[in-house]
């Protein structure tokens, strides 16, 4: 059946793989042209090109996700509803709204005129559509969403850090670096650069009490900025020790079968 | 009571929700205000709303401090005191002090004149009262200060490190450029820039061998200089599964009551 | 016998010994020639020498591949093949593959014009010739290979949220700097730079809602990019600690008798 | 006695304590004055204020050597040895040894002609006198020390990856930018300050087949050269779980007494 072709990802059939396997593929080539697209050269020579292979990927897409909500009745966890009922809640699932969310506004593109930039970034998230294949990146946001809390907690400390910072740098930076550090708004940009240990260097202390006062904001700033990626890490390692044998199986599965 | 509606986080009322959130919201918009505020385009702009909404914000906050000194007595850790004792005590403790701190100078600044800058400091200070709200960012706080030996341990390695690195790079690149390496004083800028990862680029080694030992010294001590960071992250994570059941239930306390 | 000479790490003679130590200094003076000998000054100052000793050790690890191939019947893991099978399934080992690739090209380059360039990069690989020595080398990439599904998961995110990063970033800065964020393509460049920390400065955003954006980016992107690298990391520890008594043992081992 | 003066740091009394910490405050204000005097605007204008405080605290420390290596037939752990014989343990240990080597060269620089930069360097190396006062020091340095090898491990991989690195940049940016990319040993300084994610943006590639490959190269490396230090981290946070009241006792009593 078409539900066991889509949606069923152990002892598939070969033909399951195939679709499968050619779903995964198409979307991975639309986000590549998503983004040669964008460049303006390649955008004007191979224009036909790329639009033919966005209507056809859109057909597919819609043909897919038509499928899906059809099928969707079959699925165990919505066995005991009406078929409308099932589909609705499908419908109104994650990886539903991202199929929607990615076709929608393409076939809205049609009638109206919508511009280009935010529609080549929908197609970006058509990305998002792994979902589907790759169980391993749904456990990858559960367990983020699991520990938002003590991220938020890290990250109002991160927050603080830097604003502090920034207030500090703007009261000694200010007079000589007006462009750059004239205001506690403008001196958050130096503040984030730093923190993040990203660093470009467009904007840097010159006078001695400023890089003196940025050494010990870098020295005491660095780390604690670090926290929250720290933390994550760390809690990653430990739910994946935990969920050991149950993450294996399945990755093993979804990489098996479907990626 | 106003103690109930102030201080406890446990089975609010629905006033007593109200009330906290618009505190919260006033000490965000306060600290977005004085960041936009430093801005001189914005300040001359919207001088009357920025006054204004500082001197509302002052008296509300002038207000709270009274009402929360006033009904501490209420509070359970103080109720073997007299009320006098129990509000000195209260008045003493860090929460109240961050409250008085941040009002206190603005108060002064009606009659006295005081440097702008400093204020808009202490201004951004004012984020520190969150911490009324959010009782993860308290427990936060205390595991930093309870891994400080360890820590400070790490930071001297990390000074030694860096003051080691700069000594070096000052006996090396010190004659070709005296300006960025003249002293071991302005290696220390060098030093500190690329240990911390940050790397500005504003001061590079240029010689062969300045190359070489930046290249042996970014090896071994980026490392080293991380693992204050590393160490805190792990410890965290530690303390986390430690606490996990007592602080879970407080901070969705903190969070589903006050924040 | 020559097979204990060569491949027995244990209770080594003198004589194992030194030709083992010969060996990982030719490999080791070979790979920093060939750093050396690619700089042009270098290069046309001591054409002779370089020639001579690049021979020299072709010849040796000519000598070293052939008796390796002869001797490898010895090893108990053959025990049971006759010599022809065990000598082809040696050469077929990842080890004995290695060896061959870093010897083939040279010999063919004696006949055929190969180009200068790529034969340095394979000389480096001669490198990966000191896993016949340091066992330590070898349980660190099957440690990698045993994560590879988890930190493939992580590496999904990361592609996922730099695509993002630089799909957004187009957007806004694409108009203002077409040179670098002028199309989805241009602006990845931009986005690694900053996602990995790396910074160099070289593309920066340069409009106030470029930065802001930038900003968001940078506080919640750096943190997710460095997952892999935590995952992997806590993954060692732990990895370390299960296997410590194995572990250090055999590093004991490999660091007494061979390194 | 002297020696319970000088290095029991248990049950201190008050003469002990004010001496320990004298002598720290000097060590710290050695290397401060180090640093500044580097700078030759300070040199000459505090010139005899600064020769005056070296050849004080010279003085100083030779007067502690000395005191140290008679008392030292008190410890413990030479009570079985013969008052020579335990001064020459004594002498040859590493804290001795570090005394030593920070006032011998300037007891040789009052009759022989040193080069003054070397001498500074030194200097600073008498931060390293403070492991008499701060235990939590040497167990820091001993960890390190015991992890030594898969740190070793791990320190291998990484400069595989930075040569590989560099090899592959060398051949493609070689052509396009000679000063930079134009041998091996010139693109390993790119490959280290990319791959320890510092990035001054000194050196960046400029084709585009050169940017994919050095995306490709962050990506991957900088996650594989960030892992000694997790590693060292993640072993860090069980080492000091382990020694935790061991540790904690000794910390305290470290800094409660000496430091």
């Amino acid at each position: 059946t078409t539900y066991q072709l889509l949606e069923e990802h152990t002892n598939m059939t070969l033909i399951a793989k195939i679709i499968n396997i050619s779903l995964i593929m198409l979307i991975i080539t639309n986000v590549i042209a998503t983004i040669f697209e964008s460049e303006s050269s390649y955008h004007q020579q191979y224009l036909v090109e790329f639009t033919v292979f966005e209507l056809i990927s859109l057909t597919i897409f819609c043909i897919e996700y038509g499928l899906r909500v059809w099928c969707c009745v079959e699925a165990k966890k919505y066995q005991n509803l009406s078929p409308s009922k099932a589909r609705i809640k499908y419908i109104r699932s994650g990886v539903a709204l991202i199929d929607l969310i990615t076709i929608l506004p393409f076939i809205l593109a049609l009638f109206f005129n919508i511009d280009l930039r935010s529609l080549r970034l929908i197609r970006v998230l058509r990305l998002l559509k792994l979902t589907h294949y790759f169980k391993g990146f749904n456990i990858f946001i559960s367990v983020i969403a699991k520990e938002l809390k003590s991220i938020t907690a890290a990250m109002l400390v991160m927050v603080f850090i830097i604003t502090i910072a920034a207030s500090l740098m703007h009261i000694i930076e200010g007079r000589v670096q007006p462009e750059t550090f004239g205001s506690i708004l403008k001196s958050l940009w130096w503040s984030v650069v730093t923190m993040t240990t990203v660093g470009y260097g467009d904007v840097v202390p010159v006078t001695p009490i400023g890089k003196l006062i940025a050494t010990i904001i870098m020295l005491i700033g660095v780390g604690l900025v670090a926290l929250p990626a720290g933390m994550l890490a760390a809690r990653f390692g430990e739910e994946l020790r935990e969920r050991k044998e149950d993450l294996d199986s399945k990755i093993k599965q979804a990489l098996a079968d479907g990626y």
